[in-house]
């Protein structure tokens, strides 16, 4: 039985548009915060395969999206490469040793010795795919070696990316020797889930806006695009999805060997699909708050249909749902994106 | 003895380039931290015009800008209204009861009443322009309705605005309500700031980004361009200069009758230009993280007026300075745009 979703992301026909949500496995299911308080907190979540799968499979049974995205955090991957993630109730995820110079990054662990030990990873995928229904896909994901690095040096979230920016303009070659030993662990961390069993590659650049539009290229496209000429010559057949968040002013300047854009809720559609709706499959784009009203979310799910006609995509959120978002919208939403789009 | 300011301003021809940064009183000078030290308090120092004036002057002094902005905040329309703003250390502007239904607005002091209120802001305007130099300009500003319904929605800063925006999607007439009763008070505020003084006004939409391109014209631009509209019937003579932050895919969709655009930082200046720059003077756009080296500082100033060449523009950051740039960079910065720009 085929996978309608991944007949989509290669822009083949298919008897309706697919659709699935940015954090549809998250805080608004009753069912996930079931899961999480056993886990204790997010991180065990993340480590314990048999919970991972458990909440990955959640929305495909009760919300009725077409494909699942497995449940992990992207900040795994500079923790298994030594820097000690933690999450502190309230402020979200913490390095206590921000990356400051030459030495801390050679002090890293790197390449196929971090990622051979994302085994949960690898064993969540395992266990995803024996039950995951056949005509559904899995997408596996990381974050853009930009996005995780933001993290590594600034040590948590941050509102000016003051740090990494200052990096960025006073010393270009230690962020650039960064992202190069990220990009290597991410290339094989991602090899390593197409091989567990992923459908389907996701790279959220979540803090793409962060970078001016003239570095974007530079500082994080370009290793995006790395990553996934890597995987494209190995794996043709896994299509892979960019979502570069908050970039609308670099969408002329798009390229490289990928599948799917992923149109966050502040670039237009229409501007989107002006752009680069010849060359790639576009997925989103409602903006995640209007899930508070059902009018709200079926007059955008018509919009985009209307205004995708004659070109390809995947529905989806502009950006993560929110938790407070009744699951009962959630559904709406996913049924909204199959009726509108059913062929007759 | 004419203002370089103003005439850039309204497009005409200069013997430079002026230039002003956003923030430009703050933090990062340490007169600004003397003076708000003895002030006790944020609010405080809003409150005296004495320091307020103090601090409007001290970057035309020490870092050589063409123009001062008043020394205010954004907020003190909604105190004045009757929401009893607070600034907590470390966690920033709180209102401890935000709006939630038409009775809350209903009390909301409104029109002429609140905005006499800000006899501290007039006051300040006095002293200032009896202190500051013929040929430089004072910049008046509001917050624009919408970002200042944010605030008094959420009853603090948010990173998802989910309350406001629940409201946009599930009751747009509240919401309204809200913007409507805003925009009155901004109106005649404003009205104030000019006959106390003022040479040109700045509507700063910070929040501009919240919105949805489809949405913004009628949760935000609108109430900007009804405030124009009032001030310029009244003042032709005073430049009207608009801002909102992080919209570069609502660019083709400006109109309204003022004079200066501000393009924030993630809007490539040659996008802006293309667009708006037969229409309007612009204004910006470094990336303020530019300011931490003066390399990268001096090549943004080059590319942008390189850029700008046969348009009007004014230069400034993109965003406001960040407390620990250095104040030798901030001159550095100024002497730039200077020298790029003199006429030989």
């Amino acid at each position: 039985m085929g996978k309608i979703f991944i007949d989509a992301c290669f822009g083949k026909e298919t008897p309706y548009t697919p659709v699935w949500m940015m954090r549809q496995a998250g805080r608004y299911l009753p069912e996930y915060m079931a899961v999480r308080a056993k886990a204790g907190n997010f991180l065990n979540l993340c480590h314990d395969p048999k919970k991972a799968c458990e909440v990955t499979l959640q929305p495909v049974d009760i919300v009725g999206v077409d494909a699942a995205i497995l449940f992990s955090d992207i900040l795994v991957i500079p923790d298994e490469m030594g820097m000690d993630l933690e999450f502190i109730k309230g402020e979200g995820p913490k390095f206590n040793d921000p990356i400051t110079c030459d030495e801390d990054i050679d002090r890293l662990i790197g390449g196929d010795e971090a990622a051979s030990k994302l085994t949960y990873v690898y064993d969540t995928i395992k266990l995803i795919k024996e039950r995951l229904a056949e005509d559904k896909a899995l997408i596996g994901f990381t974050g853009a070696p930009w996005t995780l690095a933001t993290y590594m040096i600034e040590g948590q979230g941050t509102k000016t990316y003051n740090i990494c920016k200052k990096m960025m303009y006073s010393n270009p070659e230690l962020l650039h020797k960064i992202l190069a030993k990220v990009t290597e662990v991410v290339k094989l961390y991602m090899q390593r889930q197409i091989e567990a069993g992923i459908d389907v590659v996701q790279i959220f650049d979540s803090w793409a806006s962060a970078i001016e539009p003239g570095k974007y290229d530079e500082f994080s496209w370009k290793y995006m695009v790395e990553i996934a000429d890597y995987l494209k010559e190995r794996y043709p057949h896994i299509p892979i999805i960019m979502f570069p968040k908050g970039v609308p002013a670099f969408l002329d300047k798009v390229y490289g060997n990928f599948d799917v854009f992923g149109v966050d809720w502040s670039t237009p559609m229409a501007f989107a699909k002006e752009r680069l709706g010849d060359r790639y499959v576009l997925q989103g784009n409602m903006e995640p708050c209007r899930l508070y009203s059902k009018e709200a979310t079926t007059h955008c799910v018509e919009v985009i249909q209307e205004t995708m006609q004659g070109k390809r995509h995947i529905f989806n959120l502009g950006h993560g749902i929110l938790p407070d978002v009744p699951v009962e919208n959630a559904k709406h939403f996913v049924n909204e994106c199959h009726r509108v789009s059913r062929k007759k």
